[in-house]
Order: C-alpha cells, then structure tokens, then sequence
C-alpha cells in the first residue's frame, strides 16, 4: 500500500511537489540573478520562499545539482540546470481555444516566452472574433482547428472556454492526437491515458479562500504547493 | 508520523483534495441543472468527472449529504449545500493589485459573482491607469491602497504583479491587516499564520506539462488534483 501511494505521487521517479517547486525556485533565482547575486545557499532560499531548507537541497540533488560548502549554489548554474530539467529550452507550440478574458490574458502573457511555449494561433466560435489578432496570434473559427492542426501540428492544446464547453472542445484535441491539453475551464476534462492533461482552475482557488474564511480560524499552511 | 502528515493534508478536519474538488463537482452539476437533471447518482458523477465513485460519497458526507438507495442525490439539494458549506452565499469583497492582463481578465470574470467574490477596486502603480474603468471597477494609485482600505475594508486582497513586486504589495496588504491573499504571481509570498494565503501559479501548470512532454512518456493521473 505504501508503495502504490508513493508511485501516484511520482512522474518518471520524481515528486510531483518536487516538480512543482521548481518553477518558483526559477522565479526567485532569477529576481536574485538581476541582482547580481553570484552565489545562492538553501538556508537563504529557504527562509525567502518559506521552503524547508533540507527539502531544497533534497530538491536540487534529483536534477544532479550540488552546493559548494559554505558558498552554496552559483546562481546563473543552477538557473539553467532548473530551465534545461523543465525543459524550457526546448520550445513548445500551442493553440488556445477560447477567446474570452482569460484566453486573451494568457495570448498576452510575456513569461511564455522565456519558459519555451509560444501559442500560434486561436480559435474561437464567435464569428466577430474571426481574422482579430491578439499580441500578433490570429484568431480562427473552432471549425477549422483540424486544418490548422494538419497542416501545422502543434504540441499543446490550451482549452479557455465555458464549462460546458471543455469536453467537447477537448475531443476535437483528441481527434487530433495532440500530445497534452492545458484546461483552465472549470470542469475536469477526459483523455486517453496516452496524453497529457493539466487543470489549472481558477475557482479551486476561490473554493479554498472561501472555506478557509468561512471557518474563520484558518490552519495556514504558508506557501504550500498543494 | 503518521498523525502529523494527516493534519498537514487537512484544514479544519476536512481533506484539501476533498474541499478541491467541490468547485469540479458544483460545475458538473449547473451544467446538468441546465439540463433539468432532477437526480444523480454517485456513479454517474465518477464516470463524468473521473473521480472514484466511493469517494465522491465519502466527499458528500463530510458536508452531511446522503443520496437515496437507486436514485442517489436530487441536483439542485447537492449544488444548495456544496455553495453554502464553501461559503459561496456570502459575498465577500475584494481589492485586485496590478492591471496587467491576467488582473483585467479577472476583474472581468463572470464566475466571481456566482462565487460570492465582488472585486471593489483595483490598484496600479501606472499612473496612466488611474481613474480607468474595468468592467465598472474603478482603478487607483496603489499608494492609495491603505486609504481605501481603512474607508472600506475588504477580506480578500488579489496579487497579479510581477513576480519580483509581489512580495512588496503583500505587505502592503498584511499592514492593512486584510484576512486572506490569492496570489496569481509566480512569487510564493509570506505572511502572518493569522492571514490566509492562497497560490494560483500559471508557471507551475505550465512546467508540469513540459516536464511531462520532455520525459515523452507520461504517467497520467487524470483529472487528480495535485
């Protein structure tokens, strides 16, 4: 039983958490890298992300990464061991369906560049949307994603539309055999096992602040990925 | 050992994966609401959201709701109890820190009010944003922000800056003594155990997926929240 529990936990070997841990360690080194920061120990990265100090160092061994003692992690080093892990480096293409606030924030959103997506086109049901450009990405009709797919493949499918909707939006990915499907919609969304799927929901996060002042004696777990 | 891990995973007796998984379980049911799907059975709520039937049982009883031998849950009973144990009847307001276009997207989400989120205000340090509009939310000078506070308080303070900002405006927020922080920046933040905090990352749905296309052979936990 013990094991079972470990190995759902775990992809290719690693912590789930471990995984989900890297890209802030990313985002604090970097803020330190423009501040010329040349090394970087775990106790500092420890007591700055609210992260146990032994668990980041535990963290950094899976990807080969060890400190000097007493100097600690050079800074630029570990940046690129975490990027290169990730996979940063390796760009990814992306359609996006779904052209609502949300769909056109993350068109928008500038870090996609530097953590290797870049999303080619999107595509929407509302006709008024067709031939609109969003940050240089065109928009086109949700009938046509199996043409744009044939002729340029892309390896994620980002899913930004109604509930209601996901399912159904999330089959036209499947039909075309699409390696992963981001779904920022509410509802779960279903997929052979042979491809990727990642729910990011805004409303969970709503879901737990709520319950957490409804309680009104909140137990805080401080920066804990959950 | 295993008393301590048990309670790190619960928030006030309730499992965090059972209180995430309400907000999926309320968007399956408006969706078959709107259908005027009268009842439901647990078995059928497991093949559409891929969740383990027994455990949406055990889900339902922490909030003291049991379905009828062979017809399982009326709908509109189900969806009534989810949004008043989550704390969705009662409205509570909001500040947003940052006019970028993942805060514009939020302050225009449709979903908040069904939620019980009113976001009264957002804040910016551009001074070409001040007095804008979004969606009827005035935006101000986030030098301003202690001032609104004090004129009307409200719970709930919204982070979508830079990450390297978000710590800073975080304790903006804390001086105020506001109850709870949702913080979409890739930036962990700290704060006092006395103020919930909340971690919605982008980058960290992102880096999972990349990670998983990198290794080329994922093990898939569909639709598990992580």
């Amino acid at each position: 039983m013990k094991k079972t529990k470990e190995n759902k936990n775990r992809v290719s070997g690693l912590p789930v958490p471990t995984i989900r841990r890297f890209p802030l360690y990313l985002s604090f080194l970097k803020v330190e890298k423009n501040k010329e920061t040349k090394y970087i120990s775990a106790p500092e990265i420890a007591r700055e992300l609210h992260i146990d100090s032994t668990q980041i160092t535990k963290d950094f061994s899976y990807i080969n990464i060890k400190g000097k003692t007493k100097i600690g992690y050079e800074t630029t080093t570990l940046i690129d061991a975490i990027e290169a892990f990730l996979g940063y480096y390796v760009l990814r293409k992306a359609f996006l369906v779904g052209i609502g606030n949300l769909g056109i924030a993350l068109m928008k959103y500038i870090e996609f560049s530097n953590e290797g997506l870049e999303i080619i086109a999107g595509f929407d049901i509302d006709s008024e949307k067709m031939g609109m450009e969003i940050n240089d990405i065109k928009i086109f009709n949700i009938n046509k994603f199996k043409k744009h797919f044939d002729k340029t493949p892309v390896d994620i499918g980002i899913i930004t539309v109604p509930a209601d909707q996901a399912q159904k939006i999330a089959n036209s990915m499947i039909d075309c055999n699409i390696k992963a499907i981001w779904n920022f919609s509410a509802r779960p969304i279903s997929a052979p096992d042979n491809i990727i799927v990642e729910n990011t929901s805004i409303d969970s996060g709503l879901a737990m602040i709520k319950w957490k002042l409804k309680i009104d004696k909140p137990l805080i777990y401080k920066n804990r990925i959950l």
